[in-house]
């Protein structure tokens, strides 16, 4: 089974990685966009095939490494 | 409209990030997990509505800016 974790920051947090791709993509004339968060995406390759074992492991590992809790949110998809 | 791409290396391509959590994951003795890879999340929040704009614009930004496309790959998601 595969568990894909998106972290992003959370909101009200300043995203500086965000910020300069916005800069970036102004000065190559992209315009319309108003706004860029970049956050991070996981992909794990599980053993499990149970989907609540899987979810509750992964919900564990992100608490424990993936992510940042205090400035982070996650979200898991299994697939 | 969002746009939600994400950027993850190409398969082949060495992912030591990846590599990095795995080993990390391991040291805290989850075990059952075969893979790691990591990859970037960027979420653009643009002004249009249109989606075939959206889509031709957003896959630009890759192409110039947001994927590295000799070893990197790229997913839109328009929402």
């Amino acid at each position: 089974m595969k568990a894909i974790v998106n972290v992003s920051l959370k909101t009200g947090v300043l995203d500086s990685q965000g910020k300069a791709v916005h800069h970036a993509l102004d000065s190559l004339h992209f315009s319309g966009v108003n706004d860029v968060r970049v956050g991070k995406q996981i992909v794990l390759q599980l053993d499990t095939e149970d989907k609540t074992q899987a979810m509750s492991d992964v919900q564990k590992m992100c608490e424990e490494l993936l992510a940042n809790t205090v400035i982070e949110d996650y979200e898991i998809e299994l697939v």
